[in-house]
Formats: C-alpha cells, sequence, structure tokens
C-alpha cells in the first residue's frame, strides 16, 4: 500500500548527503527545503558533521529521536540499498533516493536498482526515485529538488519522467507567474511511477490541473486506468517525447524508459482524455490556463486586442488551431461602436487601438461581448497597467509639469472586476502581454487567475487545448 | 528618391503631438526618444506650451530655427495633411506619420489617405505611414515608437507591418536578451512600404538579419526584388499572418493590407530565399540566432545537456524539426567518456548529468564535439553561471560554515572561451536555460552572442531554420 500523502506531506524528514560544502547536489537540496519555509522538522544525518546548514546532525539512522515520515537520499550509489535497509528497519516508510547510477546506466546499475526495490517492498517503503529530482509541496513549504520555489503556490502539479521539468522549470513558472501546487520527479521509478501518481493527484484538491511528462509508460494498462480517473476528475496536459527515434534513444539512456510509437500513444492520450502538448512551454502554459479557466463550451473566439498585430497574429493562429473567429452580428457591432474610437474595429477582432478609457476596456466592452451569446472564449492583448506611464514618469519626474501620479489611474479597482468576468459567464479568458510582471495590472491578473501569455499565439493555442478537451467530453 | 537614410539618422527632429500632459500617445512618444538618448537636436512643436517636456518649444513649422531632417506627427487625423504640406513647404524631406484613421478606417480616411499621399509627392517627402509606430535605430538612441528601448542595441532590424510588432515587442527582446539594431513600422504604406526597407536594410551595415512581419504585399514584384537582394546579404525571417480567413480579415480591417493565399506567400518566401516563422516569438527568436551564429553545414545536431528531460526534448524535436541526432562514433564515445561522470550519456545526446566541473564543460568537451566533424551544430541546455550558488548563499550565509564566495568558481574566464566556438569552429551554437538573465553566465553569453532561449525546443527550432536556409544555398 503506497503511503503517496506522507511523501507529499511529511511532519518530520531524515536528509542524507547534505554537508556544509555548498557545491554538492546534497548541500542544494536541503538548502532549497529550508529556503523553502518547511515548516518540519529537519534530521541531517552525516557521519562527521555535528551541524549541516545551522541544524542539528545525527550520524546514523538510529540515533534519530524519532521516525521520520520522510527520507530523502543524495548518496553515492552504492551506499543506498544498505542506508535504505536501516531506514526500512528503523520503521521509516517512505523515501525519495535522488541518487543516479542505476538502471539508466544499465548493468551493476540495474542490479542495484533491483536490489532497492526489494529493500522498499520487504519494508514497505514508498520509495520516490531512483534517479530523479524529489518533490515539492510548495503550499506547506516542501521542496526537496535541486531548484528554488520562491513564487506563490498555484492550481498546477507537475508530474515528471525528468527531474529538470520538476524543478529547474521553476525558474520558468515564476516568470510565466504560473503557481505550482506540487511536483514530483519520479526518475527511473523503480516502485512509485506516474500512473500512481496521477491516481494520487486525482485526488489531492489543490490540484487544478495536472502536467505530465512522459518518456515511456511500462504499464499500459494500469497507466489507463489512472488517467481515466484524472481526467474525470480534472485536466491533464502530457508531453510525450518518445515518439521519435532520437527522442526514444535519449529516454532510454536517461531513466531507461521503453518508447513506444507515436501512433500509440497518441491513442492511450485520447482514449484517456488526455491532452497532448508537443513541448515543455505548451506543457507549462496550457495546464495553467486549465487550472484556473472554465472550459469553453464552443469553439468561437472573440479577440479583443489595443493593436491590429497581435490581433491578426491571434485570428490566423485561432483558424490554424481549429477554432473560429465569428463576425459579430449589427446589433453587437453597433452597440460596441457607441463605446469605442474611430480607428477602432469591431467586426471581430475588436482591435481598439490607442484607447485607455480603463473602466470601458476592463468592464463595459468585455462584459458586453461576454454576454452576447456571440462567444465562446476571449482572447485578449491589452495593455493593462500603468507599466508605460510609471516608466515615463520615472525617467522624466522633472521635466513633467504637474506630477505624473495625478493622471495614472488607480486600476487596481477596475481589474479586480475584470478577473471575474470568467466566473461571472463562465467563459475563459486568456490574456498576452509582451511586458513582465514589471506590469503590476499584469501581475495581479496573474495572481488573480487570468493567465497572461509572453505572446498572443500561446494564449490562443491554450483556448484550443481547452476546447479539444470540451469538444471531447461533449462526444462523451 | 527615398531618403531612408535621413529617417534612420537624423541630426534633428521636429516633433508635433507631444504636450506635457503624460498620459497622451505624443508625449509619451516623445519621453520615449528622449529615454533612449538620442543626441540630435528635438524641436516640439506646440500652439500654446512654451516648453514641451523640459525643451524649448516652437508654435509652428516656420518658427523653427533650422529645417530638421525629420517629422514626427502624433496629431489629429485632419490636419495632418496641412501640417504635412507646411513641412514640404519648409524644405522638411522625412517625416513619420503616426497618426491612425486613414485607409484602414476606408471611406473618409481613404481619401485622406490618397492627400497626405500626394503632398508627400509632390514635396519629395519620404514618408512612414500613416497608422504606424515609428521607428528605431538604437545604437543613435533614436526611438520615435511608444515603447521604450532600454537594453543594449544588437544585430536584429524588425520590419514590421504592425506597430506592436515593431514597439512593444521590446518588452519581449528585452526579457529574452535579443538586442535590435533598428526597428521600423510601416503603417498603412502611403509612401514606404516593406520592400524599401528590405532595400535599404540589405545594405544597413549593423543589420545582421531582418524579421519582417508581414500582413500584406501589395506589389509582389518590387518585393520579390528588394527580397532577393536582401537575402543575398543576410537572413530574413518572415511571418506573415494573412493566409489565413480569419487573419485575412483582421490584417484588412489593421492597415488595410490586401493577404493573399497562403500557398502563394509560402511560394514567394521559397523563391526569394526568406524563412517563414508561425509565431512572433519564432520571428523573433530565430532572426536573433541568424544575426550572431554561423549556418550549419549539415543536418547533424549534437546534444550537451546537464539534464536528460531537456535532453529528451530536443532529440525528439530534432527529428521533427527534419534535423539529425547521429549516435557518435565509438571514438568519439571513448574520448567523452573520460571525462564525464558514470552516470553520464555520451553517444548523443551527451547527458552530463549532475556535472560541475566548468573548464570540462565550458571548454574541452565543447571543443572535442566540434573538432570531430561528426557534428554541423550544438544546441545546448547546461546550468551556466553561479545562480543556484549566489540564490543560496544568499538565503543561507549565516548557516554555512565557511564563505561560500571561496567555492563559487569565477565562470568569466571560462565562458568567455566558450562564446569562441562558433568563431572557432563555424559550428552554430543555441543555448537553452529555464533561468533568465539573473543567472550571470547566461547574461554574459547572450551579450557574447551566444543566443539562450527560454526552452530547449525553441533552441533546436532555430538550428532548424538556419539549416534550412542553409540547404536551400546549397542548393540554389
Amino acid at each position: 500500500m503506497l503511503e503517496l500523502h506522507k511523501v507529499f506531506n511529511p511532519r518530520s524528514i531524515a536528509f542524507f548527503g547534505a554537508s556544509n560544502n555548498p557545491t554538492t547536489m546534497g548541500t542544494g537540496e536541503l538548502a532549497f527545503l529550508i529556503m523553502a519555509g518547511f515548516k518540519g522538522k529537519i534530521y541531517p544525518v552525516h557521519p562527521s558533521e555535528k551541524k549541516v546548514l545551522g541544524i542539528d546532525a545525527y550520524k546514523s539512522v538510529s540515533e534519530l529521536p524519532e521516525v521520520p515520515d520522510l527520507a530523502v537520499m543524495v548518496l553515492p550509489t552504492s551506499i543506498v540499498p544498505p542506508i535504505l535497509d536501516e531506514c526500512g528497519r528503523a520503521g521509516i516508510s517512505a523515501a525519495i533516493v535522488v541518487s543516479g547510477g542505476f538502471k539508466e546506466i544499465g548493468g551493476e546499475g540495474e542490479k542495484l536498482e533491483r536490489e532497492i526495490e526489494k529493500i522498499a517492498r520487504k519494508h514497505g517503503i514508498t520509495l520516490i526515485g531512483p534517479n530523479c529530482m524529489g518533490v515539492g509541496h510548495f503550499e506547506i513549504g516542501l521542496n526537496t529538488t535541486y531548484s528554488p520555489y520562491d513564487q506563490k503556490p498555484g492550481g498546477v502539479t507537475i508530474i515528471s519522467q525528468s527531474g529538470t521539468y520538476a524543478s529547474h522549470v521553476f525558474g520558468y513558472t515564476k516568470q510565466a507567474g504560473i503557481g505550482l501546487s506540487h511536483s514530483v520527479s519520479v526518475g527511473n521509478s523503480a516502485v512509485v511511477d506516474i500512473s500512481d501518481c496521477l491516481e494520487y493527484f486525482a485526488d489531492e484538491p489543490s490540484t487544478k490541473a495536472i502536467a505530465l511528462y512522459v518518456e515511456g509508460i511500462n504499464d499500459g494498462e494500469k497507466f489507463m486506468r489512472a488517467a481515466k480517473k484524472a481526467t474525470s476528475k480534472k485536466a491533464v496536459v502530457a508531453y510525450y517525447v518518445g515518439g521519435s527515434k532520437a527522442g526514444a534513444r535519449a529516454g532510454l539512456s536517461h531513466t531507461g524508459a521503453l518508447a513506444g510509437d507515436d501512433a500509440i500513444y497518441d491513442g492511450v492520450f485520447r482514449e484517456t482524455g488526455i491532452i497532448r502538448a508537443y513541448d515543455i512551454e505548451e506543457l507549462l502554459t496550457w495546464s495553467w490556463a486549465f487550472s484556473n479557466q472554465p472550459l469553453p463550451a464552443g469553439p468561437r473566439v472573440c479577440i479583443l486586442s489595443h493593436s491590429g498585430g497581435p490581433a491578426a497574429s491571434i485570428a490566423d493562429r485561432a483558424e490554424r488551431d481549429g477554432l473560429e473567429v465569428p463576425i459579430f452580428s449589427a446589433e453587437l457591432q453597433k452597440k460596441l461602436r457607441e463605446l469605442v474610437p474611430m480607428t477602432a474595429a469591431v467586426s471581430n477582432p475588436v482591435d481598439l487601438t490607442f484607447y485607455m478609457d480603463v473602466a470601458s476596456v476592463c468592464e463595459e466592452i468585455p462584459r458586453i461581448l461576454c454576454s452576447s451569446g456571440e462567444i465562446d472564449a476571449l482572447v485578449i492583448y491589452l495593455i493593462f497597467g500603468s507599466f508605460l506611464l510609471s516608466k515615463t514618469k520615472k525617467a522624466l519626474g522633472k521635466r513633467l509639469d504637474f506630477p505624473a501620479d495625478s493622471v495614472i489611474p488607480d486600476i487596481t479597482g477596475y481589474l479586480s472586476k475584470f478577473v471575474e468576468i470568467p466566473h461571472d459567464f463562465g467563459i475563459p479568458v486568456i490574456a498576452s502581454s509582451f511586458w513582465s510582471k514589471e506590469d503590476e495590472g499584469i501581475e495581479l491578473l496573474c495572481e488573480n487567475g487570468i493567465p497572461v501569455f509572453n505572446a498572443p499565439e500561446r494564449a490562443v493555442d491554450a483556448v484550443s487545448a481547452m476546447w479539444r478537451v470540451s469538444a471531447a467530453a461533449k462526444e462523451g
């Protein structure tokens, strides 16, 4: 019986392989666990150091003051089996083996992997790894990976056969504003595999969408069962790289995963209701959209923009993605025309051109569009916050005759109503902007559940993924 | 005779439509011109203000102390024709009309556009616009667009039928590290069109690659001539959105451009040696790679990585992109095996796993690979700088027994040799990392001409684009 709940919610952790040398991976992982603000007990185990990173260390498992919930091992390969056995004998029932040098290198490594699997099964240890990056549960400050997580938690959970995609991508998610709930790198999956994790996160309440990175599935039936359970409760996006010869070869040397024909995997994903992504950015950005937006009820996209270029790009991509960009009814166009400048276009795309009436852009126009009955999704390219004005003010303060503060609108109020639109109308809203979270409007949207992508085409790609899931659900 | 040189290299600018109200577009554009550090003279023209943003203002063209090289107009549509005429009579021979409300809105607007075209031709004014965002030449601090450019200049020049893609994308290029040489938004192209710009930038020496955004080409023969000239001297990447019905319709309402069948444009691009991109990110990132990397002589990609996930992703994408990921010869594998840890893979991908010997990673291994004769391009996912260590040190300084400074390697020396690899071997090197330029290693690479993309698949997509250009040149 797997105890994944314990792995992701430990009250205490025995940490093997950290020292006071900051250049080792073990020290780094312990450092990031401390930096994440983990509130439980941490027991570094070290043969000689009295303290590790300022925390009292213990010479061995037998000296620990209690039986910890979880053991994390970043140890030389050869000593993993005896230490794991010691942990098991001491009653530790959950472990993460970060160390590599097992199945992925073949020969002796395969033998060692069979050995640790046997030890884990003998003691009933729920084991993640080996050859993995560990796990994160960011709400409780748990992060055993070799990458700092220093942003707010969110609704996306990563389940990955690559350590990097469950850890270093924190750099990407932070810049993009994508909040994560959990992260797990399963590595060689000696005991716990992606199917077990799918099954667990199907029921885990803070996980709103699952981002799955796959190099190969060994037990197809088990996967199908877990995937069907997960997709019946939340969206699952999968990125599979084993469908090409080169990708399959790379995966084999990476985690020893047996890849299979692209078409077979396509079939598995379709059959189980998983949506397939073709790169890491699609995987993360689509999962983000799924995690906080309602599904579109149809394929009709409305484009709302401050600019013709992105509007045309979104229109072009929407059609290539299988979506529709309907021409609005005369009635709807008339309503919009009354609100926008002469230079604007209102037939869809709605291109506002240079129009800075925040109340109208953030409230009146989107609400008219969403209540029209003519659209199923809203894709926007807008200039939200006062980034440009603030930047101008900073640079030119003394050159301006009056304080720019007096003319910078307080957009917080307007945007806090704007972020209610998806909930009020059941229509997904995905935004894009070339400015980063330097713009406080963009930060506010991201923090309140409206994804803002760094390119307009990505926004409509996400809507297309959502519509495919929605359409498949309608078909049954 | 067009005077594009004057447009991009003015010694003095008359600026119409800026005031001391920071919320107007005209004031913003003048502000960003000042912020860009323009060294020439600026003459704001304003009917009532004595000073505009601290600069002495003039009531009309006739009061200007000299004939300026360039007039920039951000004026209400109806007064553009008389003011343009006044400029022409005063001898101003280059103008940028930012104002909209012309051909793109039809009817009265079309008439007004014919009028300004006539005025421009009568006086021999080289006119950019109307309905555009102006131009940038960043080496001389010229930026008339409504977006601040505050990064180092580079080798990419943007020619765009969208204002946003020639201005707001500065937010994207800054985050990505893509340096721009020039930027021009042609708007409705009443006088100067993208073909004129292609012709000009073909010979402009600081432009190493051209990123072209197209909604429609009106004079096909002229375009073909200019494009052939440009591609004979440097790479041209084009992003065309008019090939779908929705994209064509959006383009028409945007700049009045007449779009055409996707296949026809594909043919035009192929015939002229232009490489086609399918989104704004491809357009900008590929142009970046073209601007500072040699073309690959063949399709063989070597993948060098610290991590199996990105390595497998790159391998998979390379094959989907029509590239090859050859298995290395036994001899090359043997050489590599002597340098890497037991857990590493050396057959290609070369997956170093956790291996932090900077000298070996930055110098010895890449040089062995590039001199092997077995590869045509190097795509890397590496952990370059000391971002993680610095972050750890900052968070845990007091917890560490000795100063982390002493163990953070000085990577500058190693990386400054690494950036010579493309030049030393004539082999393109494209990197990727999930960390931003917070990591000083990544910043150093970007500043020294090695593009670092934010996702591994993007890096190999760029190599594929480069190989297609290289292969076409071999054939043709």
